[in-house]
């Protein structure tokens, strides 16, 4: 069970580490922070390195290939060599997942187009240019293996949802309990939706 | 606002990250992840290895003092070079804080005593081994700005209450509604009360 993670400056970490910890605890898991050289990456706050622990060219197959977003997405929306690297991936996966704007990548990449996707809330449009139909669910999931989540967060209830299509709903419970994800927010503002127009101002503003 | 977060080997990945992840976006914030040498550390799966930004021999002072957990806080009880630089850290602080087995290091270092406090669910006799009274509660906060939380997914939780205090309500719901925090997991079985007992079997026999 090999889960692929590519890692690319810029990238938000949340985006590759709330999966990554649901994941990791799946039976045989072997869990891959792949990037294009063994160089640290670092992402997008530019507190975070990570060394990754494979580069592009080691990768030709995963079971899961799991692809962040952040700006380092957004950077990497013309890179030739890493869509062609993910199409040939995906051409060996299970399922091919992305979190946040990791989404877009994918759609770069030809493998969302004509199907149902999310992303974060602020890149619906762009996701769209890619011939992806944005659905707003927290995770989506698609013939062919195809799972998009939302925003960052939104990693953690997908892979809950992967363990349980991969190894069971009790795994997926014993999981949850694991990373005690019983989640007790202060506030209700996780979605534009649901978030205050203050909240909106603010962080626009930054 | 200077936000220290120690790593050493075996810590878990979420502990630090999701917190990390809300915590960065505070006006001035400057995030450090310090450990004993300039050595890049792994995290307890043994996939994740981050390079640190300090020494704790850098690091004289602190806002925020976040520690997480991971069975290299357990392996660290008894680190003195550690729990005095934790210690003397925590002299200057505004906000002393843990996630998870984080605050076994909190208790190992006194600081904890008398207080009541919180950890992951399966290490309550420990907790209480160091003089805390355990809390059944996501976050618990103290006097003298002690805050210790839950599991390791409480964290984020934890932040946003954190950033709440620091930065006011509007800021915090914007940080939530910017990782689009609005979670929905497929179960509700993220704490011991509410897990059925096959996922706790499911658990124990790994």
């Amino acid at each position: 069970m090999r889960i692929v993670v590519p890692v690319f400056d810029g990238f938000t970490s949340l985006d590759a580490v709330g999966p990554y910890e649901v994941l990791r605890m799946l039976p045989g898991a072997e869990l891959v922070f792949a990037a294009r050289s063994a160089a640290p990456v670092t992402d997008d706050a530019g507190w975070l390195t990570v060394v990754p622990t494979a580069t592009f060219d080691d990768i030709v197959s995963a079971d899961v290939l799991l692809v962040p977003g952040g700006p380092g997405a957004r950077r990497n929306l013309d890179n030739a060599a890493l869509l062609d690297w993910m199409r040939r991936v995906h051409a060996t996966t299970t399922w091919t997942t992305s979190v946040c704007t990791g989404s877009l990548l994918l759609g770069a990449a030809g493998l969302l187009d004509g199907l149902a996707a999310t992303t974060h809330w602020s890149e619906v449009a762009r996701l769209e240019s890619f011939g992806a139909a944005y659905t707003e669910q927290r995770v989506v999931e698609q013939p062919g293996g195809i799972i998009t989540a939302a925003g960052v967060s939104a990693g953690i209830d997908m892979a809950l949802r992967l363990a349980e299509l991969i190894e069971g709903p009790v795994a997926a419970q014993a999981f949850q309990l694991a990373i005690e994800y019983d989640p007790q927010p202060p506030f209700d503002a996780g979605s534009p939706a649901k978030a205050p127009q203050e909240a909106k101002d603010y962080l626009a503003a930054r």
